[in-house]
Parts: structure tokens; sequence; C-alpha cells
């Protein structure tokens, strides 16, 4: 089987995208960042999702990017907004994808790994720049030429399988491949016992998501 | 005057490279990454480089890279080569180029700074393929994908000034612009005092250089 380096974030998306790493023959290596996120409970999530979907090995890295500010899920003095925004939302972390992939690539260079999927996805989205197609791309045309692996000829894939879909199509394969979504945390600042907010945009997408699903929302809402 | 972030390692080329992005008028934000390299005391030297050209502010920031091993810097267990090498050195770390470039974009972004300088340089190097200038013009062309700068039309600049340089071409214009090469660290295993082996790539590259340079070399070797 062909190693891959997989981010999971513990949340719905990534989830779904593991499961469909491992439905197309990959060997799970699932990577989280303890990134000193408001929301920490998803690290807790990660691990399940991580052991649920039979990952390789899990792996979480410390970095602490609250140290740069700038974003109200590293800030707790900047509020998660409760109503949709135009323009891109204060939950935008600067960067945190471009670094979340740097350090994927890192550990597939050190696995021998030429294979790393992200569960970004640029439909129902907060509009996040780096979740875009356009990123994407251009990530992995700079990556092969950042790694010994792409100067030896071996092309590095960045796959995003869910960056076209819904999520409602998004909720619809994860459940077909396996996913129990019960184990996944989508909340920007759930309670300490996991409870979603409800309110905010990662909730609001979430519980739209199942609704157009026409699937039962297995979220334990405050 | 306007904010760069400059990546500083405690070594001669960014030094070097802080000294040219002062002397282009720009107010620096030094940043160093604390990712668990054998070599740490280039971390006090960092500092000092940091306060003798007049950083605004220097940022540690720690990621622990061994968590990936692969590294003769981060891994024990591998030994720092004497002799050259063919290909690429054991001493490569995968992907750090972009991962350090990918911390130095979060933090301009939050500085709303568009201006990024790193010491890279793809003469007198050690073959790293994260040195190139093709890696950086492709880095460049991804981090204005990636963020809300570059969403909002605001171009982004990767700055390599070293990058076509030789080691001697680079210390005679740090020595111009005020550079005390005597409090950078270049060796890849210093003494706990800070004193360089004299045989590890990057002290026959420095070595070589000054010599080169006609300039004496104030390293202190074993």
């Amino acid at each position: 089987m062909q190693a891959a380096v997989v981010l999971i974030s513990g949340g719905l998306d990534s989830a779904t995208t593991m499961a469909l790493a491992r439905q197309a023959g990959f060997d799970c290596y699932a990577l989280s960042v303890d990134y000193g996120q408001r929301h920490r409970i998803e690290l807790q999530s990660a691990a399940r999702v991580a052991t649920m979907l039979g990952a390789r090995e899990h792996k979480v890295v410390k970095l602490d990017l609250a140290a740069f500010g700038g974003s109200a899920l590293t800030d707790r003095s900047i509020a998660v907004p409760t109503s949709p925004s135009s323009g891109i939302p204060s939950t935008y972390v600067p960067a945190r994808n471009t670094i979340m992939l740097s350090l994927a690539l890192a550990w597939a260079e050190v696995l021998h790994s030429t294979d790393i999927f992200i569960g970004a996805n640029a439909i129902d989205y907060s509009g996040y720049p780096d979740c875009r197609p356009e990123f994407l791309h251009a990530f992995e045309a700079m990556a092969n030429l950042a790694t010994k692996t792409g100067v030896e000829g071996t092309r590095l894939r960045i796959h995003a399988p869910l960056v076209h879909m819904t999520k409602a199509e998004i909720i619809l394969q994860g459940a077909a491949a396996g996913v129990d979504f019960s184990q996944t945390v989508s909340c920007y600042q759930p309670t300490s016992d996991g409870l979603a907010c409800g309110q905010c945009d990662s909730c609001r997408i979430r519980r739209k998501g199942f609704e157009d699903a026409g699937l039962a929302d297995p979220t334990a809402y405050v």
C-alpha cells in the first residue's frame, strides 16, 4: 500500500477526506496541528477519527500560531462571529493551510510518500483564500520544487477530494465511506463537554449540510 | 518605514540579508524557528544579530521538526558529514525553508507587511532544493494566492538578495553593511561554547568565503 499523509482536524471534512484516502487504497499517516486553537477539543476528536478510520500513525505537532495573533480562532480577545459576514471572516487564521501543508510535506518526504490529502473545500466554506483550488495547485507546484523528492523527478500530489463538493455531498460521501460523524467536531467554540454552539459559521454550514443531505444531524448542540 | 519579516538563523547569510533589508529602508521583524536543531547555539546568535542590526522585534517560534526526523540536523543518530558528498547531503531538513517561509507569511499577514526576506543562496551552498530561485519564485506565486493580502490585490514579495552571490560576495556586502560576523555562527555542530568544528559543509563554505573575500575570518574554531 502507498503511504499518504492526511491532515486531520477533528472536523467533518477532514474525516471524510481520510475515509476517501483509505477507500482509494492509501496507508494513512494522520497529521494534526496543535496551533493554539480555541476549539482545542478538536484535537481529541482528531485522535478519535484517526483510530476510527485506521490510521497507521497519528502525529500531533505543536506550533504556537497564537504568537502571531490576527484570528478569532487563536486570539481570545477577538469574538467568533455568529452571523454571516461579507468578505473573509475573522475566523481566518493567516497562512494556516500553507503552514499545515508544509508540515505535511516534511513528513511525506521523510516517509518517501508522494501523496498529501487535505479536506479543503471551496463551495460551502467560509471564503478563506487558502481553501481555493488555485491555491492548492500553486502549493503543489511549489512543493515539487521544494523537496528532494521533486528534484529526483518523482511527482508529489496534493489531493483535495472535497474541493468541488457541497457540504451535503461531503456528508453523503463520508457516510457511505463509513464515517461516524458523531465523532467529529466542527464548532469553533464548543463547550468543554464538546457541545456545539450552533451559531458560528462552521456550525451553520454543518447543520445546513445535514438538512440538505436529508440525514439526521448527530451533532450535540448546547 | 515599511515593515518586513526577515528570517534569521544566527548565521552569516541571514545576518547579511537583514543588514541589506535595513539598508533598503525596511523596518525589520526578525523571525527564528526553534525546530530542534542540534546547533541550538544558533538561536542565541540569532538574538544577538537581531539586536545588533536593530530589529523592531525578534520572535522565536518553537516547532519540533525532530518529530519527523530524516535529517542529520534534527536526528542525533545521523552524523553530520565532514567531507563533501555528491547529491543532497544528510544535513538537508525536509521542507525546512517551505515551513519557515510559511511562518513568515503568517506573521507578515498579521503585520500587514508585503515583504519577506530570506538568506537563501544557490551558489556556494549545500545543494538543498529549497534554496534555488525556482523554488523561491514558486513560493511567492503560491503565497499570493494563499492570503487575504493576495486576494485583496496587494502583491507580496519574497526577497532573497543573496541568491545569486558567491560566499565571498555575501561576506563583502555584509561587512560593508555593518555586520560583525564574529557574532554569527554557521557551524552545524558547534561546541557548547560556540566554537565551530571547521569540518562540516557549512564551516568549509564559510572559511573559504573569507579566504576568497580576502578578509580575516573572525570565527573561533576548536
